[in-house]
């Protein structure tokens, strides 16, 4: 997996993504030898979820394939989205971001050295960004801007003006940033082709696009998008994570809409396979702050990527050497929803751990979560009182604790429910970047 | 006509006008005893035409009530009209502009130690502006945009992006500028009231609002507007001048649809008041350059505003104390086409014979004249042979001078033809600001 040659690279930069365009020009890169830059976005406009595990795993490929990533924290971006994201907490939001996606990493043990984080505000409020940026509008059509954002950009009745900029914005970002290709979802591609035609008019260089797959939330495609409990924030406990697996869309034998299955094939066993590589002595991870154990049973055959444990009354453990595998038993209805869910649950909070532990013991990063993510609803009294419980807990069935549900030992219920209002209120991973919902 | 109390101030602030919105705050400012600040845009997207006469004669009113007036040079707005003129021509035409209207003005006696010369571009790339730009998007509806541009910004099949930001644009200038009211024609009337519903959003003040009337072209309504003959350049030679007025639309008896009327009532009459004002002693003028002579005839009567000379075989000269009255006689058809446009014309040029001047003795203006308005159909050679000419004239018959046709003495016929269609792109007067042509 230790990509040395020019094509090794590009099958590992590439593997695993819906679609490629302008492959062309990554090879030729490759070919001359110099170092490839990507660009990936993320408009802070919400709160992050386990979502994001996707792109990351894809990340760690092009880190591993030594191109240099910029994680660029869209702040404009964000802030174009007023009504979801005031410009105060978009600050908070991007240092949160900050925080979190090196977390993840440090957890996966995944070499962050050519990953660099970029505040999108350092350009793009320049008087260069902004020429270039009314140079674009002086020559793209609102016809053309409203098709390059129709998949990424809500549409509602009203539509509102920084809807129309976005995809200009973003394509500005690839040449401010320097970036030879940008990654993102395919839900993107409209965005992306946007780009590569109107970056050439400018003078610039068009880029190259590489696309992930779309990949549901747990909720699947079924439930309500505003269910707080389709999206698990990296920061849940092991409590909460279970509890929202077990309301997660999963049907038995249904493999084509579901966010569990989904989540098996972009996410555990790329990091299953990553990790077995790793122990097999590639020297592609370094040591990260989590369990660097595979996804599967200690008993595990050779060639498994993904288990799922089962009492032997069940019918033992299921071992599987591709996600096809999965797949396939899942359908045949050998794999059971709650086996599977289980197994997903067990992964996941396993994946946390380390994630919540770097939260707990960063006294910034807490702080910084506080201002990016107040909670709304509480009222200062409220609040006095949380923080006289430290002290001076009330007596059962009197204070708070006593409409407090069990799901979360350490929010108050207003937190938990603007936490999953947040969390509702978030587009699908990947997708970040070029979102705009006009409606609150 | 020297205003020295809030209520005089007022009173010449907003005589003339069509329409004032937000009187109450200029009133306010002016018991306050504090100088009001205007703020006047021109986007240097064509070649100003005399009907910026219109306006100047207007400002002259601020400036006598104490007024800081900031002429802005819409750099960025000129800008976005991309089509129209790009950025290097741009930047040499805002010197252009100055050039001409500090010409104008000194030719005028008009004092100008109140007005200040302000580029758009100096603030309209700046971090601040942009991101108070961007806020605006975010709130600013598509719907509300076009709304609000809708008389201003050409309306056609692919509009582009940048019709949908002036408005924002042109209010974030009020704050820039630091004014307390805009001046512009009447077609602005929806940018201006955008401009009040969206500045408080920002938390900015909403200013007030002063209207010019609209003034039809030379060429009335009812001839094309590319028609080259309808707009006269402030260089013009008189013979040019003469024969522009010549084919001017003015029907006998119709003073509906008439632009020599409408020239008459809003640049001659009060240039001449203002004249007489000077002669009587109201030290409301400067030296001009010019003749400070009013267009009323030798042997005009007491309160004569405008004259019109004619043979006495031809009934003699006609005396006007106010527009009315010159309306009622053309009318009546008492007043001659043909007497008027002779009147008008000369008027006309005796206002431009000291701006011609100030060109001609203006080797930088000429340099910026000719890099704003480059001649895009002569040929090197053609210029080669022009330069030469100055030392070598060619022989009668031979060289360009053989199809020069004789509106012009200097220009060559593809200058005339350019410069008469740059006129013909052109806005109509005091709606410069905002006017968007998507097509060439």
């Amino acid at each position: 997996m230790a990509a040395t040659t020019p094509e090794a690279k590009y099958e590992l930069i590439t593997r695993r993504l819906q679609e490629v365009l302008g492959g062309d020009s990554i090879k030729a890169i490759l070919a001359e030898g110099r170092s490839l830059k990507g660009y990936w976005g993320t408009a802070p406009t919400g709160r992050p979820h386990i979502g994001y595990f996707v792109p990351l795993t894809k990340i760690s490929d092009f880190l591993h394939a030594d191109v240099e990533v910029s994680s660029c924290n869209l702040h404009v971006h964000a802030f174009l989205d007023n009504l979801k994201a005031p410009l105060e907490l978009v600050t908070y939001r991007t240092k949160f971001y900050k925080h979190l996606l090196l977390a993840v990493f440090t957890s996966l043990g995944i070499p962050t050295t050519k990953l660099t984080f970029v505040e999108g505000s350092s350009y793009q409020l320049t008087r260069e960004y902004n020429l270039d940026n009314y140079k674009l509008c002086a020559s793209v059509t609102e016809h053309d801007a409203k098709k390059a954002g129709a998949e990424v950009v809500k549409q509602v009745e009203s539509p509102l003006l920084s809807g129309l900029l976005y995809p200009g914005l973003q394509a500005l970002d690839e040449e401010y940033l320097g970036a030879d290709f940008q990654f993102g979802g395919v839900d993107q591609r409209k965005i992306f082709t946007f780009a590569e035609a109107y970056l050439p008019r400018l003078g610039y260089r068009k880029r190259a696009h590489l696309m992930n797959a779309m990949v549901p939330g747990l909720a699947g495609g079924k439930m309500s998008s505003s269910d707080p409990n389709s999206k698990i924030d990296f920061l849940d406990a092991p409590e909460v994570v279970r509890k929202k697996l077990k309301l997660a869309f999963c049907e038995e034998g249904n493999v084509e809409d579901n966010g569990v299955l989904s989540f098996v094939q972009a996410v555990l066993i790329p990091i299953s396979e990553m990790r077995i590589a790793h122990l097999k002595g590639d020297k592609i991870l370094v040591d990260g702050t989590g369990d660097p154990k595979p996804f599967i049973g200690d008993d595990a055959p050779d060639g498994t990527v993904f288990s799922v444990v089962r009492d032997e009354k069940h019918g033992g453990p299921l071992h599987f050497a591709n996600f096809e595998e999965v797949k396939t038993s899942f359908a045949a209805r050998e794999l059971h929803p709650k086996d599977l869910k289980k197994a997903v649950a067990d992964a996941i909070v396993d994946l946390l751990e380390p994630v919540r532990k770097a939260f707990e013991e960063n006294e910034e990063w807490q702080q910084v979560e506080k201002l990016a993510y107040p909670d709304l609803n509480a009222k200062p009294e409220q609040k006095k009182k949380k923080k006289e419980k430290v002290y001076h807990p009330p007596p059962p069935g009197k204070g708070k604790n006593a409409t407090k549900p069990v799901v979360d030992g350490d929010a108050t219920p207003s937190d938990t429910a603007h936490a999953a209002a947040e969390q509702a209120k978030q587009q699908p991973p990947q997708s970040e970047t070029a979102v705009v919902e006009a409606s609150p």
